[in-house]
């Protein structure tokens, strides 16, 4: 499967808080671009998936740890894993690095869901085997 | 026209930055809430008003100035008044105050489209006689 | 124990995405408010407490499972319980219900922190036995 | 002075709303970004402007035209102008353009605050200068 996928960002004004580090919930943003870019480089971009199929991709469990502080203007590296690939829904793991030190883990969940129906569907094939093919 | 809108709110940790301070794009929250409620008071909630007949109303000109800080908690008051009324547009103005003083003032412009167009469209004439007469 | 703590809010435009329905990272702006207003129901706010023993309360993890859809304009109702009090952290569990049914649930551990040292430190004793004391 | 800064960003899914487009908000994260790294490129980056000479830069007045749609995915390339410098404050303008045709226009000016008395204080020499060797 090759080197896990890794997404560099940067800790902006907006992402932090009265405590002077990163507030929580911004950490997601972050990881949301990192999945954003993860499934560009597999081939399944969500902005050419959703609207050709119908399909919407919801999060049904999100979770996140944080080991490390971040501050403004620190680099991170966040690399995202395959970590379970089932009928209708997929694990992404993710794993944030900055100034050489883990500072935070993530978990999302998202379901394939039929815009139509609103129920969930199996994932598209081609998707279901390129994650497949990067699992961890 | 009576008395102008006031809605009240307080300043959350997610709303504040490294400065110690609310980070201005938060401020645009506040005054969203605040707009939301306005309109709701003058009998046109937008979540009635965009269903029912295919209407959006994106922002086409936001602004905020800042006059005093505001921290963690604070909480504050924030007038809404109706500054102009257009055929298809409409300006709100935003006084905000916290602990007896002014903190922040802004102004939205909205414009009334057709979802179906992507176009302007003439406001609801309920819409419109409502903003007119609370007109600042 | 009585009654577990209960916050209203409403989703705002701003917490919604394109899918049409709330995104995720806009839930924990939701739990947020609800922990800032029990911990002030039980005699504890972060904001008195804070400045004045130089302690910070940074999120060590949190989660959050969404079980139905939230639309613009839904109020909320979000029940807060406290699942766990530790030497010097705790979590809260968040219950959040919208138009009769389950919509998301939610947990946050929060840790005690010392601004000086930067490390964990115990929870001050009023605060401690106050979440004792409403532990679900 | 040459070309003006440009700065490229995608829009995320969390900066979209229900109506499919930007959240007008989320478009201050990317005027931001581009600040942010606009300074970097002059060789006054705010992470060590700050500690330093114990200087905060909070906005006065912030601005944004909305001229065009903004989508999921969408590459955006925000290019930064200084328009004015002052004796302590300066505004920066933006212009952002994607899929070849304009979507934004935004204006902000900061102020140079010293943290110790709260109070604005001439811009360092060396930034001043900076910032005008680069008026648009």
């Amino acid at each position: 499967m090759g080197e896990p996928y890794c997404w560099r960002s940067r800790i902006r004004f907006s992402d932090t808080d009265a405590s002077g580090r990163i507030h929580y919930s911004a950490m997601f943003r972050h990881m949301e671009a990192a999945e954003d870019e993860f499934l560009r480089t597999i081939g399944f971009p969500y902005a050419e998936t959703e609207p050709a199929s119908q399909l919407s991709f919801p999060r049904v469990h999100v979770e996140a740890q944080f080991v490390g502080p971040l501050h403004y203007d620190d680099e991170v590296e966040t690399q995202v894993t395959v970590e379970r690939v089932g009928e209708s829904s997929f694990t992404l793991y993710f794993m944030s690095v900055a100034n050489g030190a883990a500072v935070a883990r993530g978990r999302i969940t998202a379901v394939c869901m039929s815009i139509a129906t609103q129920r969930s569907t199996p994932l598209p094939d081609g998707l279901a085997e390129a994650l497949r093919a990067h699992r961890g």
